[in-house]
């Protein structure tokens, strides 16, 4: 079991959760840089300037300490409250085509993914963050059905895919960024009005 | 400088290429079962069933071993040459779905997007491959265009991205299978009737 990444009470010692937070976003940056199967606990414990043993007080080993690490990448996808909700998805895509050019997270998704598919508990993880993600988007296009602007036949789950597919295409297929500007083209592409 | 893939003249002994072919697949096998960091020349020996000196004569390491391997992935998109163009991408992204479900490509390509991350050559590869298995669409697309049956103010690189986008995001992200009875409803959202 991996220790959870909220701090129990018996670590509310400030400097024992700073030392958590330090292990963790040394975890988060290696994982970028050298991938899951780059990654050792001797890499860590020197990025992070502390001992083995100090990683060893808080997880038993790689797979607790980067289930922990991938958790901290909370997907941050919260749209605006109000306006219509075309304009609204662009700005949700446009959050997206940002943080999958320059963040931790698109750093880290290639050995997520890559570590999804030989670890069970990765995969778990991943995929429970994943459909948060898309839950956002597939509210706010339920809303699009209920205002009218949005066709009442179509399936929000294939058509949130089919609106974050060719971002997430760019980024791990060809290697690039997708251009925040091209965005309300594509929406416009896969959401013609009603 | 790695080796070509297609045998050198002074390798046309049939042994020697046989020997070739066993040890690119084993390799293929290995990078889909521990990812790109955990493969080695020593795992790709032992399920080859060859020395390490046999690899050591044909490439000069892992990186030139990856690459002529990741080159024999080729994509194998052919769409059938005749019929409504709607028709005919429909059973293109249905070969695309069933790839995804299960095929070495498949198993190998999160820790190919992996490897791509920290690799330039793979990345190269990568890219081209990626980018030659676009352009088939992106022809039958422009066909399309020329036919009547898509709009002519339709940006063809990014609606063939929006078509396989769902696919491979159900792959990747969801680490799922895009059911290919769920293809022409894609196709259906994304190419409405002119």
């Amino acid at each position: 079991m991996a220790t959870p990444v909220t701090p129990a009470s018996k670590e509310a010692d400030p400097r024992v959760e700073r030392s958590r937070r330090l292990i963790l976003s040394a975890a988060l940056e290696l994982l970028g840089e050298v991938g899951y199967g780059g990654l050792t606990i001797e890499g860590v414990a020197a990025r992070a300037g502390v001992g083995k043993s100090t990683i060893y007080r808080h997880w038993d080993g790689r797979l607790e300490l980067v289930e922990d690490a991938v958790r901290l990448l909370k997907p941050d996808a919260t749209p605006v409250a109000a306006g219509p909700v075309r304009e609204r998805v662009i700005g949700l895509l446009q959050q997206l085509a940002l943080a999958l050019a320059d963040s931790t997270w698109s750093r880290c998704l290639p050995a997520i993914i890559d570590a999804a598919e030989r670890d069970p508990a990765v995969l778990d993880i991943h995929r429970r963050l994943t459909c948060e993600r898309r839950e956002v988007l597939v509210g706010l296009l339920a809303e699009g059905v209920a205002r009218g602007e949005i066709g009442r036949d179509a399936d929000l789950s294939l058509l949130a895919e089919t609106l974050v597919g060719p971002i997430l295409v760019r980024r791990l297929l060809f290697h690039e960024a997708f251009d925040p500007a091209d965005v309300p083209r594509l929406v416009h592409q896969v959401l013609p009005p009603v």
